[in-house]
């Protein structure tokens, strides 16, 4: 074989390992989406049976994390990528950290829920719990897709979607205190609800990051400590030059 | 210069630059300590002057660890590092992820005992938010200390001392939430302590994290997901093969 066609097989080689670390992030991103969706139904319409899918899907995200992790230290070391291709393997690192930890929070929603919420659970926050869930959700499977896509714009409607996360989690959690100081023989179920609002506010927070790396990725721009207006400014920026 | 100069050259200044991003981890976890031990005065000593010092560290520390994830990237791209040197690198990115959320968990601590926890905060839970946070402090001390020398065993002590921390704040919790059942009327202050007792046992997490990095980085080994005992016993299986 030519020099030539050596290079032109080790790239091709690379090329393919790159494609198959994506599709293992998705793949890893798509078993954190079930378990959110079933940790969304042992909490709101309370399927507990489903938890215990929740948690022993726990340990393939695990592994899938470990894997991947070690597939992009074997990609730097061995194939030393440049520029993109680097910052892609940079971004997945930290992506697939995210991903993992939000299996955690799945898997303590899930648990949490288990426990008895009965009692506490009114049907506004019930119906509060769900839109969240649904918010997150949506979260999620955008910012999936704006992995899958490299889609810059799909990233940034993740970002801006984690404000009404935020604003919807401050108002909940204000009227479950409301609630404690109402009927305080609720107390600790309602602390349980308020744990699991936390996830599901956490968990949007990760896809935020998530988000974030994938900017990253595709602009070689660090937007994590950098507000929402001043990023899309810069972006508007960067269009404008090219 | 001739060839060898040249690489000697070259791998002197990588070994100068691996040493200043050393350095500069170590930096940043030295204002994220300062960030804790005044987030914990505030909370523990009402001494909320200290707040702001809290809030405006945070504005460092972020740019730290944008500048800290350049240079690595720049370190991988460049300098092609292998084996050892390209763990140390990977394990930093990681560092200087938990290090910022530390940063953020303890501007939450000092923003949140800003608000009146006056009339909730009972002697006994002073004592104890004193205590979890002398926990911490020493965890993050401890950590820092193992990533300065690169010490697996020190490393080993702050994922054991995690363990002591997520007891005491589920004692703690519980003490809190029988407090709300027992005066309603402070149901919010109490809320506030628990939000930052609960900042507390994320920032021992944290550390927990930087732990597990730094036994990746020296053993190679991925023990995130593996129970303590088993990474113990894998790390005796290790040195009686040496």
């Amino acid at each position: 074989m030519s020099d030539l066609h050596l290079g032109q097989h080790i790239s091709r080689r690379f090329n393919e390992e790159l494609e198959e670390v994506r599709s293992k992030v998705l793949h890893m991103g798509g078993i954190v989406e079930g378990q959110l969706a079933n940790a969304l139904r042992v909490l709101v319409n309370d399927e507990s049976a489903l938890a215990k899918d929740v948690v022993s899907a726990d340990s393939i995200v695990n592994s899938l994390e470990v894997d991947i992790d070690e597939e992009c230290t074997r990609i730097v070391a061995l194939r030393q990528p440049a520029a993109t291709d680097l910052r892609l393997v940079m971004a997945v690192t930290k992506t697939i950290n995210d991903l993992e930890r939000m299996g955690d929070e799945a898997k303590r929603i899930a648990r949490m829920s288990r426990k008895d919420m009965d009692g506490a659970l009114e049907d506004d926050t019930r119906s509060d719990l769900e839109y969240l869930g649904e918010l997150v959700r949506e979260m999620l499977r955008q910012v999936l897709d704006a992995f899958a896509r490299t889609d810059v714009d799909t990233a940034i409607l993740v970002v801006k979607a984690d404000r009404k996360v935020d604003k919807k989690y401050k108002k909940v959690v204000k009227q479950l205190v409301k609630q404690m100081g109402k009927d305080p023989q609720v107390i600790p179920q309602v602390m349980n609800i308020i744990w699991a609002v936390r996830s599901l506010e956490r968990l949007a927070d990760r896809c935020q990051n998530i988000a974030e790396h994938i900017i990253y990725m595709v602009l070689g721009m660090d937007v994590r400590h950098i507000d929402l207006d001043d990023v899309l400014a810069e972006i508007e920026a960067m269009s404008d030059e090219e």
